[in-house]
């Protein structure tokens, strides 16, 4: 950590704060300039941070020099995780894993008619929500625990690996017994203490990216789960908010390879949810897939006209089938496998 | 709700969609121009909501033309709420609340000294958080229920309003036990079964803007609360998140008079997590307060050099004091009390 | 264009602007409802545009139907542009054009350097700036006229197509005469007058997106030059300002298809400002291309730790060569040629 | 400027690098932990600046220590800058500075009307516009130096200031003979030759931020100015964009403190291009009198449904005079006169 003293900083302050880092048990080393002095300190940051240090006389600013992370960092583990999400489903390694569903579990008959599209398309895993987050309380909320049931059969009738949000830390234990994947839905990627749960599982964590969090933020709250016992996190971009609003969100593509350089853990892209138009889905699931990109989440449904949530942005069967062959043409040519 | 068709639409495809929404009980209003043709649907627009018609072939775009919130707008209730925090104190009304102190419950003593510190200087809200959502897994979280201890006894010794943050649904009847108000924090603003278990209440919510949320959707946060029978909802504005980073956030203060002309709600501001420096809360304490903010909420510690979080933006009681003077003078300009 | 009026509008409101809007030649369709009365003008929206009906007491809100922009929309042109960049180098159609070289000419013998090997690797035009927008008044500024001289001689030797900024509506003259492509930068795509200028050329012009420009504004700058009878423009999406700041802007792969979607002109990508770290070029290239970019515009250097401006973001010649190896592998997998 | 290794780097590396430092002419300090190697540089960051050391093989990322602006800085003159606008108007000092007008010149009558109205309730500074910068090349652009005589005789009539915007560096001579004060509309924050050109003359500048351009940006196009030899320069803030779209920008109001600490300049407000809507106008400009600014730009006509731009968002004079009686009592309150 540097510690820059403001020009005007006197002896006395300087001594103090020099005093107040040695006797945190850290070695101070002193540069000054014309223009400014400053104090570097090497050794474990986390022992400052939670010192205000730019609460005091003399400090101009503090600069951090390592990252807060520990466990998801690629200095831990140099090589990527594959993590298993069972059923023969491993992510993080050569193949790009297509997940693909609807929006939201409506009915069984519905959603084993999407399954068996997806599967016929190269699909291993199928997503569907149960538990909902809905802007207004008076949108559909999901089925809950019927929803989870019909996930499961579904799963295991077709042998696609299932995965699906928790929204709530109470509906941990629940959700854990039907899925294989517990996601964590942008809007909770900063619910700590739903955090702290599902890393006390040991199921496969699918952590989407806060619509306004920084890629340090988003290890960070890998690292959550991690630092709770549980090393089988997928990292998921979806889009970041902007100020551009011709799409729902703004596909933050360069989060891929910044992710791949900065941690051990598989990243993958829901483009449905960052267009937020089905017409721009294709596009971007190439894009993501050229950027490295371990896998998809793509919204899929045979009848998005009826579709009980997000409808707009769900690719139809025939799309979907297209999609994919454009993909398996892709991945080769960048050295993966679909 | 207009539908706006595409140049190319054809016949078929209008009527079809003009079938499906008088299916759904609406009346369809056709207007037709020489470079588009719309449908105007009035009616209520929930039913349309959730039928995606962007997905419908011939569809341009769908523009809403009403608010997507009922109970917190001023359309249903024109006159300004008034809630009653307890201990003899309403905000909504002519007076302006201060709510100060720390971020954190950090022991006894010294929130004891922090309290009659604010007290005197005329703050009648005590808040310091006994559960604190952090970034970093390995940061002070709280004291958890002996931070509640502390905070009522220390409310009830001075006579101050207490409010912390209450951050899971499994905590809320424990928070709700110890607190006069609670509050969401930011990153909670869409954790809706949070919003639930709170509305399910009948204490006084202190509901924070979500860093990256626009007004319109955390005036649907509230009408979660408000939904479930709860409508005694304070909001607070905090700062959002933009690409400047002089600030920690960038205090949004045109959502004070854009909440107070959508809706009947209070509305107060957080200028220290807003600004995330302390030498400029007084600034911007003086613009809320100028904007049209019924309080404010400031953090204020005695020793915010040991602060275990939140030092850099902590006032010292002199600064406190000075600020308060500032305020009063202002308060009566403005035809407000303080 | 939707007037939404005021659920407490008065017919006298009503009838006042229903009489505007027939002054001024359009037709208003009423349609009421419980909730709310919308008045539906169809017919040129320009008209309507400069009228602040906004302004006008009873209404709550007006919704532009069409789209502001004309002559660069598919709408007008549905086959896409082609355009002529001389030396028998087209933009637009199945092949990816490769634009490369230094962010700014530094000399005659380096910038052959780099022409040369550039030039190998499969790249058709030479980038390289003479007028540098800097933020500072302290950086160096470019080389001017003399590093139009070196382009163009360049240019001319390796039989490349040249394309450099112009900055000043007073450079237009100087900058046409030496290079076969101008470019408006980021900074300058609201730099109205420029546009004008650069329009009334009939030279090929590259408009970068500005860095908080949304898709509908940049297409709006292509329509100033379009409009002044120059058809010849190319859009570079080069990144947005967003919260993020692992990456110098934030790339929207998006805008690519979605520009594809509204309009006929041709769309490139520039990696390098995106990222501002060389080391996510390539895989930001890669996505580019597959998301349908028609092309690169990419920073080269052969001594990146003595460029004079943006080092950090450009490419070595290996690396170059290794991402062209790429490149060609993958434009082949989407249907492209390079 | 501090140099962070990575953790893997190479003793030659570090020699490389502390070789490539010194030969700059400055000195580098070591300062090596467990996790990383530092180096700190103490001296002039100019020289370092345009040494692209990110590049350089081994480092991780590099901090800088001292602000990039110095003309413009509180360090290089401690007191505010009082800066005389003629016919004894000063800004930057006790009083108060109110501009005032129509968005654009659109006749000599409408101009001398509203330049009454605003002049009785205590404006000293008219504004209006001669050059427009539109989004689109079909809106009304202006009326040029027609506009400007207009001005000038208005100005003169009524004894107000006039302020009016320059967008070419081919007008700056005719504005300025034209008009009192020179304004640098937002879009042409970073026209760095138009900078240049208004630098050159000794006329008042008002440098509007960019709306997408940071505290420190804006600081720096200042410093253009001021580097040519004019420090008279006034900022103005006039709203960012951020996500939210109720307002059309979101004014920045903890600009104006944070201003106030870096530079010795006077700021300003924009409200009325900041809200985009007339009924936020007066809640915005008594945030910002609050905030500490030394003045407000503000949109008034006296028949804003006839205006030719910016309608939506003009005061009409009753509103402007209801407003002005509360900024009196405000301004007091402040310590401020009006």
């Amino acid at each position: 950590m540097i510690i820059v003293l403001e020009k005007s900083a006197t002896k006395e302050q300087m001594d103090y704060i020099i005093e107040r880092v040695k006797k945190l048990g850290l070695t101070p080393h002193l540069s000054s300039g014309v223009e400014r002095t400053i104090i570097g300190v090497i050794g474990p940051e986390d022992v400052l941070r939670v010192t205000p240090l730019e609460a005091f006389p003399g400090v101009e600013k503090v600069l951090p020099v390592l990252a807060p992370y520990r466990l998801v960092s690629r200095e831990f583990k140099p090589e990527n995780s594959v993590i298993d999400l069972g059923k023969n489903v491993k992510i993080g390694g050569k193949k790009v894993i297509i997940m693909a569903g609807p929006c939201a579990v409506e009915g069984e008959k519905i959603l084993k008619e999407i399954a068996l599209c997806i599967k016929k398309q190269g699909a291993l895993v199928l997503r569907a929500g149960a538990f909902k987050p809905r802007t207004s309380p008076y949108s559909f909320q999901g089925l809950g625990e019927e929803g989870l049931k019909y996930l499961k059969e579904t799963g295991q009738e077709f042998g696609l690996v299932t995965v699906t949000e928790v929204m709530d830390p109470r509906h941990v234990e629940l959700v854990a017994r039907y899925a294989d994947v517990l996601q964590i839905g942008a809007r909770n990627m900063q619910n700590f203490n739903l955090l702290r749960e599902v890393g006390a599982t040991q199921k496969p964590i699918l952590l989407k990216r806060g619509m306004s969090s920084t890629i340090k933020e988003w290890l960070m709250s890998a690292e959550y789960i991690l630092s709770e016992g549980n090393f089988n996190v997928i990292l998921c971009e979806r889009g970041i908010r902007t100020f551009e609003d011709y799409t729902r969100n703004t596909l933050d593509v360069s989060a891929v390879p910044s992710v791949k350089q900065l941690s051990h853990l598989p990243v993958i892209v829901d483009p449905s949810h960052a267009a937020g138009r089905w017409n721009l889905v294709a596009a971007l699931s190439k894009a993501a897939l050229a950027a490295g990109s371990d896998g998809l989440i793509v919204e899929v449904h045979t009848h998005p006209e009826d579709a009980m949530s997000d409808g707009n942005q769900s690719l139809l069967p025939e799309k979907f089938l297209l999609m994919m062959q454009e993909l398996k043409l892709l991945a080769k040519a960048v050295g993966r496998e679909l």
